[in-house]
């Protein structure tokens, strides 16, 4: 339909060609990792185990998708079917959309996972022969995942521009991706959790076994939760992001090209609409060349080549993105402000992907056991559990302040450089890197299977100390992505806050509304705090993380509590599995796991879903607008605190462990246990799936406007009763 | 000057008939504190470092806050002084306003604590006649706080009001009372918890000494803490707020008056501006009888009798403000819809005051020890420290939802009764019964310091378990008062920040500004969150709450840390102290506490005051809007977390060490005194005195205005740059 716009813009074929690349290198890449050594027949058994563990978790999660899907396919059907006027999408092609996009994203993190799997025993058996090669597996295993997802998310957004020309197709692509995500990450986040939790909680505090001892019943649910939590969960998290980053900047240019009366199909229209994929391409090449100059770089210290990798992949991003927005200047019949515009979402992009970087080493600071919070953390933990908690939370209460000063420095400066679109390009710019930053990410909890996986099968002491070494290399590196990705979600939603406001202006003006006039003119444009309606719908906003995150939190903990509840059961009636005579009964604490955590997902998928929907059907589309703002803000402050919290408990934990301030043993040590333990679903369940959900409000706000607009003509059912 | 609008409006002077009377039952019930038995010679001495402790400390914060002031008043004179034009107000008159509130503030927290101070000893004394006697000793303490509070604040709003007739002077006063609720809230905050902390670090998991015991150095700190903490804290926090609300509301229905070219002197003008201080005079009146009804009420439970008190008040406190609004419908000359008017904001008021109680209520059950909150929390100790406090802090989590929705329903009516005027007029009615609520609050450090006194002095067993039951009454009361605080600020700021906006307007007016234009039109009445700008400032505004609350517990961790190194040398170098037979040197660690307070509220008062002057000028009078919108939204989020997280952990160990769950010395037991020590700054420092930070940041907002609009013509240095 549309493919004349890839005749003239044809820097849009770079994105195809970026796609491809990905799926080709990836499936290289994944090759290698099955062709490497898999180790002896322990290490087998055990990778068997985990390979098990997450194919059952994902087998049930996906099954729960499929009817979640099913039955929210047939939702968006009667939204844009029935009584549906003016130019709105139909409704088989939106249906479409969101099927894709689900089963795009279900998809890379499938076969992400498993890669992650393959590359975990492999890992092991390759610390045998050194450093680097250990390495290689497991970094390669991860970059599998960041190249499919990049790859994936990218292409499908090609895909449906090229064949529609219209970014609000998209939508349910993004929408699609957005529910599997909401699955993956808060419940792979719950399971990851219930099993560390209980794991430590019994096997470390009760019993005092080691660290991954197979004795521990719990041990492989352990190792299951950090591939489908850290890896599955992580992947579809940031395809989410990805695509809803590139949908919210593609969807700001082009309403605002056709309300400056150009046409569709006009060239100036189609350049500027598709710059955030072709900036998207420039970050998916500059991560691919990134992996595998990591892959070099990586000699002694596995974590500088992390980060170096990081660095230069920014690098190469900045070159080629202005190589590609020079070819795009390039394009004929181009009026004479589009190549300055071109070039200030370049810098907007380019100013994104600095802050992130920015924002990644201050978060850094707050979780690095070489910096006064890890260590002073460390230290009050002498004065026993309550300071270590104090402490702790208020260093985590410190660190929402830098990464909030980095976005306002990335926004002021996108805005400034082209309004609302400019600040859509910073956050696509922020994430363009993406391939890079889930590789890094996904590299962590392969090589933590790795040292587990070592250590059940026995391998010698040299050997797990070097997979330590490699682990703590994944931890150094996440803490940097950790806080790109909050940035990013951040700057991102604000994006797609934003393009829903400008949405609801087509939708309700294709429903002949013109204004809504909660404040005096030209109401729709609009969230008034100083109008009480919109005020009220911002104080409701703050509900909904607080309330998200505390039932997150309480899965996790419930959950735990039924393993604890199993393992000690399996301990007392079975004496001989701590003699280690007997094995022990993996698969029941993978089963509860299994089972509890997609159940705890029923209140937060409501919230999710659900509150987007009741504002916007009880105070219309400008209280579901300042609703969504203040999610945003509150989701931020406690995504960053949960998050760096969790992180400086985490670190002091380990910086005690590792002897000093008199090591395992010490009233210092247990209180820093108690805080990594509070921690845990902090860091790994409630914070980063804060990310997830305010995305998903803002999709579902988005993808629902066709009902908002019809309750009171977008007003909602209680507004006019308060005006 | 305004003589003619009391003649007029005469409903004004009941005003000063209430403040009047407040003073003279204040007087009355300080009196018979006063000669009420002091108890045996230990007492008597005990009481003596308390009252010494306590003075050392207000003596050492009032000439802090007397060279605080001075200085703030030679700012406000400049501000006020220089280039002024327009209708600005006097500069000489603004300054004299602002030291006028920080006095009468001062005065009043002074005068209360002081007689909370002497009624300590005296319940103990009187415990051993019985419960009544006891109740009545020291609530009368309680009660002369609450109306001297009371009195001086609505006697110094009448003042300014009668004689200058425009509410805008009100301002300095109000700031003046904000300075001193800084200092006295967060520095009392951080004194108390300093020693409660300390106390209980080394005398309790330490050395096992039971609370309050005479041989711990930190116990006569622990019991100076409460008084200049929880009572002249609370005290001059509640002024603050009590005085900020009434201010918002006459300032908003004033300038809507005067908008809509009403003269100043019209007598629908005056009426619709005075109902603020009218209604607060009912409420006045209501909490007199109701503190006369408490003590006739008090036969078995004081818990009961306090509650039943408070409901009482509210019952009459909504008959008598119906009489006064009927007397003022009555006023002759009246535009023929003011009546209808008045009893709308009559209907707000009484919304308001209703909506604090099911706020205070629900917040009660997340910290009643017969609700499942403090169950579970209590249950989850059983799996050790790092259960309870996930426990807590997710039920802290959870409380945020329902003074929230409590706060949207008031405001929702409020606002369908008399748009902004109506919301402001709920918060001076959720304020209306105040002298209750901080007689009911200061009751119990009252009875907490008796029981420590009864310990110290050598008691009889039976006299210090009925002064157990005064205390715990204490506690329930204050699950209630609290919520109805938490909320009552909320609603206070949300009407400061509209009359910050309506004043910015007059005041740019003044200067020939007539719109910012920050969006479309008619800027300055906006705070679009739709501008980038806007979302900017609203980013930065979660960084203060934040920060803030971080600082205040650090605050109290260093400060214990250091008192816990004194004691620790205390018991050290001289063992007869734990032995009895020497006493311990108090004095050193009132020094400590005193000193440490005053010295971390540098960080905590330049966040208060410097952020918004900062914001202001760099980003103008909406950037500032949005930004205390923001900081309002977080900071009632963190308010109601922190409180109320820490009063789930403080009751589930009060549930365990009554014996439930095995009581003292089991794992549920240190688990939950790890919760407990990590609320007591969560719930006594930096929750609570989120409050004054937001108050504090709204008064100076306002109070600089006439600064903001001089730079870059109201839009700030940065702004320009961005648009």
């Amino acid at each position: 339909m549309l493919q004349e716009i890839v005749i003239e813009v044809w820097t849009l074929w770079f994105v195809l060609v970026s796609a491809i690349a990905s799926f080709v290198v990836a499936f290289l890449l994944k090759r290698r990792v099955a062709n490497a050594d898999p180790g002896n027949e322990a290490m087998v058994t055990v990778q068997g185990y985990i390979k098990d563990g997450a194919a059952a978790f994902i087998k049930r999660q996906y099954i729960t998708l499929a009817i979640f899907v099913g039955v929210f396919a047939i939702v968006i059907g009667f939204a844009y079917g029935i009584g549906v006027e003016g130019d709105a999408i139909p409704w088989y092609f939106m249906v479409l959309s969101y099927i894709i996009g689900s089963i795009a994203s279900g998809w890379a993190g499938w076969l992400g996972m498993n890669v992650g799997v393959d590359a975990n025993a492999k890992t092991a058996q390759a610390a045998t022969k050194g450093l680097a090669p250990a390495f290689n597996v497991s970094f390669f295993g991860g970059a599998v995942m960041g190249l499919i997802v990049t790859g994936a998310a990218l292409g499908g957004v090609w895909a449906l521009y090229f064949f529609t020309g219209e970014p609000r197709y998209i939508l349910g692509f993004s929408f699609g991706a957005s529910s599997i995500a909401l699955f993956a990450k808060a419940g792979g986040g719950i399971y990851t959790k219930t099993a560390d939790v209980a794991a430590d909680l019994v096997g470390k505090i009760e019993y005092s076994l080691p660290e991954d001892d197979p004795r521990n019943p719990a041990a492989v649910a352990d190792n299951v939760g950090d591939n489908v939590g850290d890896i599955a969960g992580m992947g579809a998290d940031l395809f989410d992001s990805y695509v809803a980053s590139i949908l919210g900047a593609m969807l700001l240019a082009f309403s605002e090209m056709i309300n400056n009366n150009f046409d569709i199909m006009d060239i100036n229209t189609t350049t500027i609409t598709s710059f955030p994929l072709v900036i998207s391409a420039a970050g998916l090449f500059a991560s691919i060349i990134g992996i595998f100059l990591i892959a070099k770089l990586v000699k002694d210290s596995p974590g500088k080549a992390l980060n170096l990798g990081t660095y230069l992949a920014t690098a190469l991003f900045i070159g080629i993105s202005a190589l590609f927005t020079l070819f795009m200047t390039l394009g004929v019949n181009l009026s004479a402000d589009m190549p300055s515009r071109l070039w200030a979402n370049w810098g907007a992009g380019v100013f994104g992907v600095l802050a992130g970087l920015v924002i990644g080493i201050t978060t850094d600071y707050f979780t690095n056991d070489e910096k006064t919070p890890t260590r002073a953390t460390a230290e009050s933990s002498q004065q026993g559990h309550a300071l270590n908690i104090l402490t702790g939370f208020s260093y985590g209460l410190l660190s929402v302040a830098p990464p909030v000063i980095g976005i306002v420095i990335a926004m002021g400066v996108a805005y400034a450089l082209d309004g609302l679109v400019g600040v859509a390009n910073a956050s696509t710019g922020m994430l363009a890197i993406v391939g890079t930053i889930v590789a890094n990410d996904a590299y962590g909890p392969i090589v933590d299977n790795a040292r587990g996986i070592a250590e059940q099968g026995g391998l010698d002491e040299e050997v797990i100390q070097l997979c330590d070494r490699l682990d703590s290399a994944g931890n150094t590196a996440k803490a940097i992505t950790k806080g790109f990705a909050i940035g990013a979600a951040a700057l991102t939603v604000l994006a797609l806050l934003y393009s829903f406001m400008e949405e609801a202006k087509n939708v309700a003006l294709s429903y002949g509304i013109t204004t809504l006039n909660l404040h005096d003119t030209n109401g729709i444009y609009q969230l008034d705090l100083m109008n009480p309606v919109i005020m009220i719908c911002a104080l409701l906003g703050i509900a909904v993380p607080t309330v998200y995150s505390a039932v997150l939190i309480f899965g996790v903990e419930r959950n735990a509590q039924t393993m604890v509840k199993e393992i000690r059961r399996q301990f007392e009636e079975n004496p001989k599995i701590l003699t280690g005579e007997e094995p022990a009964d993996f698969e029941k604490c993978i089963d509860i796991a299994t089972k509890g955590s997609l159940k705890e997902l029923t209140v937060p998928i409501l919230l999710a879903i659900g509150t987007p929907l009741l504002v916007g059907i009880l105070f219309g589309i400008q209280g579901l607008g300042s609703f969504l703002a203040s999610s945003i803000l509150i989701g931020l402050t406690f995504a960053l605190l949960l998050s760096n919290s969790g992180g400086t408990w985490d670190n002091a934990k380990k910086y005690i462990e590792d002897g000093n301030l008199g090591g395992k043993g010490t009233l210092a040590h247990a209180a820093a246990v108690t805080g990594d333990t509070v921690g845990d679903p902090f860091k790994d369940t409630a914070g980063p799936s804060i990310n997830t959900l305010i995305t998903v409000m803002s999709l579902t706000a988005t993808m629902f406007l066709v009902v908002f607009v019809r309750v009171g003509d977008g007003m909602g059912l209680l507004t006019p009763f308060l005006i």
